[in-house]
């Protein structure tokens, strides 16, 4: 069955509900209202109940949505059930730290390989993967059936390796660099940008000053 | 004149047409079309028409948008008129990596304070920053007048981390932690999670094969 197509913004908020709802799952909580999912999220209730039913109505009315149900489901709707393979070019300190980032991943996806133009670097060890030459990346990409290419080396060679994943047929990027990247149609690039989130911050703390008057 | 409160998935976008309208500029290009936009972006070029209008009628059919108006008008949206002061707190493999960002950041949003718990690291210097002890989160914090606290530190301990950035009056946390946070009302919580974006972009190119029909 198809569903309408969701919007970018609650694709994006769903996973940190998942997280949420995850935590609450192994500490054994059974139900959750959208009130306390709002105070612990900084979301308002009212968005939060508006996103969930995009999947249906989970939630009843004075008893709140059923903690494992809405993690299944959740799940489902990011396609959690199916696993996609990843790569990951640059291993300086962003890269390290997303190799760190990887005992929280789902099985979902799954970085298998890592990448770096350094020789001092190359043949090292991080988490358990073997950091390789880029010129293993293409044959690496193809024999490990390799999706998403995950960039994370400085702004000005970052063009040139999303050639090399869209070369060896990657369908999305994760671009960490702070510079926009072509890519052919079929390629979907999303940015990692932690200075878009530090502006988007900055906005709303602004907002919330001229809106509520909240004290600086 | 107050606006219409702007959907946080434009504001989110805002940087990200930012960041490349700042580089037509410097490369002296004075028109682009949404058409443009779009394919550089991979966003929807009726998605670009649709956030850019919600604040006034930028562009013109067949010629296209000002660059140089458009980044004043946007840099003016987001506040980035004004400087918001910020601290990070973990200076591991993440919080280096976001240190070095620095260069990228605009003059509005400044890191000016680094801090860290372990005695080995504090005292030394990264991007022209010593980074001081934890107890000194409290004072800094007040004096410099800082706004917003970044957390790069493991899961287990950002909650700390933030309670202290609350005690010291921040009104915005960044959070880089995998976990979610619990602060008081009055004090905002983003979050700056790459494995939402990695969800995110898994989910889309699944998207893509279900409705396109994207070669595998």
């Amino acid at each position: 069955m198809k569903q309408a197509r969701i919007s970018e913004a609650v694709i994006r908020r769903l996973p940190v509900y998942l997280r949420f709802l995850t935590e609450l799952m192994k500490a054994g909580v059974q139900t959750v209202s959208s009130q306390e999912l709002g105070e612990r999220l900084s979301l308002n209730p009212a968005q939060i109940r508006k996103d969930l039913a995009y999947f249906g109505e989970f939630g009843r009315k004075g008893i709140g949505y059923n903690v494992p149900y809405l993690v299944e489901k959740i799940r489902q709707i990011l396609h959690l059930d199916r696993t996609v393979y990843a790569a990951l070019v640059g291993t300086g300190n962003l890269g390290r730290a997303l190799c760190n980032y990887r005992v929280y991943l789902e099985e979902n996806v799954k970085i298998v390989a890592l990448f770096d133009a350094d020789p001092a670097i190359v043949g090292t060890t991080i988490n358990h993967l073997k950091v390789q030459p880029m010129e293993e990346l293409d044959g690496t990409v193809r024999e490990l059936n390799i999706a998403i290419g995950m960039i994370a080396v400085p702004a000005g060679e970052a063009q040139l390796v999303a050639d090399r994943f869209v070369a060896a047929g990657v369908r999305g990027i994760l671009n960490f660099a702070p510079t926009v990247l072509k890519t052919p149609p079929g390629v979907r690039v999303h940015y990692a940008d932690f200075t878009a989130e530090l502006y988007s911050l900055a906005y709303y703390m602004e907002e919330d000053v001229l809106e509520k008057g909240v004290e600086r």
